[in-house]
Parts: structure tokens; sequence; C-alpha cells
């Protein structure tokens, strides 16, 4: 499931190259003078920081790391993720939300026909002092009734609590409680 | 003469946090409406990131995560890296490489009596065909005289050559090829 075992190296290659980026989209916008619009990319990225150190703080380090080189790793979808505020949570076995994450990107990545650079979204919450989170796929899919059949499936688990909230036609919606 | 084993999570941290206060001094200057210091700092960054590139892409992973998490570690200097264009190199042991570092520095950090945020230069060039090494400290040492018999010692190894270019009385430049 997992593409690769990242090194530091690799990973801080991937971030200094996303970085960059950033930084060359500030430098574009104050070469043409539009100082609101270096300030605006400049907070969007400070926001992007904030959700990855949230994200890395929720004590999973297994599943933070997953995250994180997730869109540098060849995948159908981009990975998108929003940690919500004062998420205050019991330990949740780190290895085991980890390996849901991973199967359950897996069959999307299989039931998606190709890259389109659209997002799955995930939000995690804090429900009733339990992790939860959010899987949303707004997109088209291959084999939609099988999927849906085999999500069902890896729900059906003690170690968590999920559901499909609404599939209509393009849209999926999960929310699993660990 | 490790302080720590760093985890993914451990170097994003770090790395994230380097980059948010570089951000926020283009913020900062955003908000006074200096464009050009904004953008002399957003350059200041780039140049960072590119030397940091390049010491990942010699090919010595343990000893480029060693210098870019060098500065997270507790130690009595901060050390500062330069790789000068072109380096074309035949194959260098880098763990043999790393382990010289860290001696060295393991000696600097015993020999300078107190924290007082100076630098360690070090300078990496091409001499040739092999990789070199200038390591320069200028600034107060404790039993200066024992530091420059034990880094003579070091230096007495079959692997690199190595000399010490220039000690007088503050400045010490230590030249090693390897």
């Amino acid at each position: 499931m997992k593409e690769k075992d990242w090194t530091i190296i690799d990973v801080l290659r991937h971030a200094r190259h996303d970085w960059m980026n950033d930084i060359q989209l500030i430098k574009g916008f104050l070469a043409l003078n539009k100082i609101d619009e270096a300030a605006r990319a400049a907070d969007h990225i400070i926001v992007k920081a904030v959700q990855e150190a949230k994200l890395c703080n929720l004590g999973m380090p297994g599943m933070a790391e997953m995250f994180i080189t997730f869109n540098w790793e060849k995948h159908k979808f981009l990975l998108e993720f929003e940690i919500n505020d004062e998420i205050v949570i019991e330990k949740v076995d780190d290895q085991l939300v980890t390996r849901f994450f991973q199967s359950i990107f897996s069959l999307l990545d299989r039931h998606i026909s190709q890259y389109s650079g659209q997002h799955v979204y995930t939000e995690f919450f804090e429900k009733e002092g339990r992790l939860a989170v959010r899987i949303e796929w707004d997109g088209e899919l291959v084999d939609r009734s099988r999927l849906i059949e085999q999500i069902l499936q890896l729900l059906q688990s003690d170690a968590m609590y999920g559901e499909i909230m609404k599939s209509d036609d393009q849209d999926i919606l999960i929310e699993v409680n660990f």
C-alpha cells in the first residue's frame, strides 16, 4: 500500500520543492508590485503550515507522515486535509488508523480512472472524545458499486465505526470514528 | 556523537518552524510596504534552499542529514555551509565523511565555552576530482592547544588528507580532502 519508505533527505527535497514554489509565487507578485496578493500568498503558506503542524501534533506520526508524503507519490488524486481546532482525543492506534487510510486511498486509486488533479478532502474533528474523519470524493469513478461494497467491507471493523453518509451520482462522503 | 535519531515528523516540524520564521519576515516587510526588502528576504530564502539542495545532491545522504539537522540540536555553535558550484567528484564514503564531521564538531563543542550565536563555516569544493572542505571557526576557545592536537590526531587518517591552514589567536581554518 505504501509506495516507498521515505528518507529524511527525500522528504526534505520534496518539502523544499513545494516551499520554493510558494516563495516563487510571492516573488512573482512582488515583481509586479502586487503587495496585497503577495501578502495573501504568504498568509496561505502560513495556513497550510499550521494545518500540517496540527496534523503532526495529533500524536499519530505514522498517519501524519503518510498524509504529508502522499502527494509526493504517484496517485490518481491529490489528498487534502483539514484539522478542526481543539481536537482533544483519547489515545488512538496510529498504525490501525494509518492502515485504514492506506486501504481506503488504495481503493479510491483503483476506482478513479485517471489523474485529473482532483482532490480527496479529509476533515478531522473530535466526536465525543474520539477522533473522527470525513472523507469526500466528488468525481467520476470506475465500477462505483463495487467500490461502495469494498468500502463497506473495510468499515466492518471493531476498531472503528464508519458509514457512507452520502453517495449520489458522483459524490461519496464517508464518516469514520476511531 | 549524534544527538538523536531524527524522524521524518521531527525534521518536518523543525524545517516548518524555520520556514515560518522566513515567511513572517517577508510578511513583516510587506506590512510596512517595504517591497524591496521583502523581495530580498525571498531571494535569501531561495539561496538557502539552493544550497541545501546542492548539499543533498552530493550523493552523501548521511552527511546531508547531519548538516541539515545540526542547528536543530543543542550545540555551542551554529553550522553554516556553502557548496561551490560544479562539484563533480568520485564516489566518497558517506559514513566516513559523516563520522569525520561528527568528530570535529564534537571537539569544537567541547572547546567552545558557551553558545554565543557564532557560526562554524564550512565550504565544500572540488579539488582534483575529490571532495574538499574548509572548516573555519573564529572565536574564543577553551584549551586551544589541546584542541589543535586533537584535530591533528583526527586528520591522521589514510582516508583523507587534512591540514590546519591557519591558526592564530582566534581563527582556526582546516582544509580536508577526502
